[in-house]
């Protein structure tokens, strides 16, 4: 008898088919049951053994669900919510794999409003540069963070069954609030994002920009990385975190000027001071 | 007969041993000599072959060099200078392998007067996170770039001679101003390097320092690779070329604000389209 009888998945590309398959790769689920807006792309997610089937009536497929993941763009899911709230079984949960969690919880409550107990959001931290269902793969999320913000209304119990989900996907599970986790992630994620999209935007718009970048090294290469993105999803990040990446600016910007005062000024000492405690962080820290 | 029958190497480290050993390879030196301040350094390249004989008195070993490579720390590059030059060979032709060269120029142009048609100033641009002798590949500058910046008073024989010396090594060589030069990389390798530090050094400081980092992924990871280089070479790159990185700071921050403006605007297409240019110049640009 697996975990899960019967899970739905609205969003059937990297994200909610890789959590499909790791499922069912650990024998916890039944049933996968497909939704998205794309018939083609949910033909090859069931051709690709994603999903078992592709579902036709969300009503009807989500009363008898054990779990549901919402595996869209953030923007879609208070739609999606809105449509499933009438028929949701008393049992069913849902989680989630947005990037962003107080935007997400915002939308959940207005929708669900009493069944928001049922909701157990999620953000798991598996950046993959493709997309889509033939990106998807069983191991993703094998080993990988996936940040869990409870609420104040779930029960100890539903928590405990999405946790086991996502960790029988293989995921390292741990909980912050939904305050929390954006702040968090405003700071080493969204932040370092748009400071990548900056610089590139920055010397793209010069005279010799071409000159510019034909030399420029595997420093350059490295750190603007992420500056190549998508756009639409990370210009949907700023502005669902809005208000704390707000201040993550303006403090590195403060940061920044103090770092221009100490180098107007000819301050060795203190260029040297901030550069080694970044360096000695950064040699320390042990990346993922 | 090799094209240069003997080469003086100022700093057998990563920079110094390996033109040594690239020159070798190529068979196009005779005889490779070394300076250092360490005696375990230069008794250790000596080791590896990277020279053939650890110098003794510079003022008779530079007289018949064809070629001197500096290949220390900026900041010594002056007093080795002083010390050669009243003993150089009318034929004797040095380089260098400063990562910044308006401050190399006045400096070599000082100790240099009249010889310093002699100087032909070069920056390998061949990144390493290692250093030291043990660290020197005779294949380091393999299809790596090499920017020669001439002076006005160096013959074409000569910059020739010295761009055929750095392409012996597999570089491949470019020619920019001593002003070109450091305007370029004060854009596309000491900001990044800058806004890289000011992260780190931004989140070091912080009180829940080890709980943003425990979450911080591969985004994050890349992103400040380079904030773990070297504070004391990395002072003195942003000391050396203090102005035009003044200018490179000014300009980002405006950027920045521009883009604070647009979120704090909720201005969701000025925010995608500065993404947008960004991506796109990414996804063009051909890393290294």
């Amino acid at each position: 008898m697996p975990l899960f009888r019967k899970a739905v998945i609205f969003g059937v590309g990297l994200v909610g088919g890789s959590f499909a398959l790791a499922l069912r790769r650990a024998n916890a689920v039944g049933e996968v049951v497909g939704f998205g807006r794309s018939a083609a792309t949910l033909e090859q997610a069931r051709q690709l053994g994603l999903v078992d089937r592709i579902g036709d009536d969300a009503a009807c497929e989500v009363r008898d669900a054990d779990l549901i993941l919402l595996a869209t763009p953030v923007a879609q899911m208070a739609d999606i919510l809105a449509r499933i709230e009438p028929h949701l079984g008393p049992d069913t949960l849902i989680t989630d794999g947005g990037s962003t969690k107080c935007d997400v919880v915002a939308a959940a409550r207005r929708q669900l409003g009493n069944r928001i107990s049922q909701f157990i959001p999620a953000h798991p931290i598996a950046g993959a540069e493709q997309s889509g269902p033939a990106a998807a793969r069983s191991d993703l999320y094998q080993g990988k963070k996936v940040v869990l913000t409870p609420l104040a209304e779930n029960s100890a119990v539903a928590v405990l069954r999405v946790r086991t989900a996502w960790e029988a996907c293989g995921a390292v599970v741990s909980e912050l609030t939904p305050e929390q986790h954006d702040e968090v992630f405003a700071a080493v994620s969204h932040l370092p994002h748009l400071l990548a999209f900056t610089l590139v935007h920055d010397l793209a718009q010069r005279d010799n920009s071409d000159l510019l970048l034909s030399f420029a090294a595997s420093g350059f290469r490295d750190f603007t990385r992420i500056a190549a993105s998508s756009p639409e999803m990370w210009r949907d990040i700023s502005l669902a975190n809005r208000d704390a990446l707000l201040r993550e600016i303006e403090q590195f910007a403060a940061e920044l000027y103090k770092l221009h005062q100490a180098l107007e000024q000819r301050d060795a000492a203190k260029i040297e001071e901030i550069f080694s405690l970044a360096r000695k962080v950064r040699s320390n820290w042990t990346p993922p």
